[in-house]
């Protein structure tokens, strides 16, 4: 059984963590000023349903990115590692007004699956092709509510039997103004009433560590 | 310079990640039929806004806890560490329909500062008190658009200085199937930009690595 914890009360604010942080890639309209491929770093985004599969991605009307997507209503979403952790923070601070952070960051800009404007990044590990269905003024962010409509993964992340093995791509986290890492993997959706021996398959060091 | 990866293409998924993984607590209407404190477990959460601060939480219409929401327009966030684990996994494979998973789970429904019928978690080490704005329906869930009205953590994440160390908290992210600790700090927000003497200030055991 675990302690009640006393608490103190702070400030009603975004303390909402871990969160994901990822890099989104976008470009303005064909033979617009703004028709040149650009990136942002969010952590305002998340899953919003399942089927069809559909995410969030919050942006500040003052960032460039944002009236790229108003004006194509097409992003993706690239997934972080530690080797674009550095790349991915540099596009959180600069402003593509300003720089090609591609260009800055010696990221490729590519075709992204089912999208006929925003690219995807090579370097990332997975994209997300995202088609924006609505976009909500909420205050100091406007969310863009979007359907994935394709996936495309690093081939280094298939297995020998073809499974996606998304645990070997190093992913970042951000929580509380900080990035980490993913540490120990403590168990899987559903290890909580699994039997031993689906434990004992998917959990090896867990169980005999309990032994 | 990171080296482009060849893809391979994916049926369109939620495959974001990492994600938080959130212990949602609830109540039905009081005198009702769902006049009980319930317990249910999301991923699928986001920050959607900074100012005012705003979440997004999406859950499926069969679920006990949708109805509750529906009825009441509130809830909380309880932030989930590693000690509170197994009790998050089992909050998101049973039904209140069927059981009291706060009594399965030997935890404690205390009352959520601003809020009137949704309880908050006694044991989580920082609880987000929301109200419901708007209720989006996607197709297999419905996304709740909130507003957080109050923020309690626990004292013991508090420094000296009165700071909030929620690096201490040891939360717990969710990728493709299977909960994580966070790893290895990796930057702050910034860091990519930052002088020699911020980040000897801040990240100190990578700046003596990189020497």
């Amino acid at each position: 059984m675990i302690a009640p914890k006393p608490k103190k009360s702070l400030n009603p604010s975004t303390l909402l963590a871990p969160l994901p942080v990822v890099l989104v890639s976008c470009r303005g309209l064909a033979g617009s000023e703004m028709d040149k491929p650009n990136l942002i770093t969010l952590a305002w985004a998340g899953v919003i349903n399942s089927d069809p599969p559909m995410v969030s991605v919050s942006i500040r009307k003052s960032r460039y990115s944002h009236q790229q997507i108003v004006d194509t209503r097409e992003f993706v979403i690239n997934l972080v590692n530690q080797p674009l952790l550095k790349a991915t923070d540099y596009c959180g601070v600069k402003s593509g007004r300003e720089t090609d952070k591609f260009a800055d960051c010696e990221l490729t800009p590519v075709t992204a699956e089912g999208l006929s404007i925003a690219p995807a990044v090579a370097q990332s590990v997975l994209s997300l092709s995202c088609q924006v269905r609505q976009i909500m003024e909420l205050g100091s962010h406007d969310c863009f509510i979007a359907e994935i409509i394709a996936v495309q993964a690093a081939t280094e992340l298939f297995d020998k039997q073809g499974r996606l093995r998304l645990d070997k791509a190093g992913l970042v986290a951000f929580s509380h103004g900080h990035y980490y890492g993913l540490g120990e993997m403590l168990g899987f959706f559903g290890f909580s009433v699994a039997s031993k021996k689906v434990l004992a398959k998917r959990m090896p060091k867990k169980v005999k560590g309990e032994e």
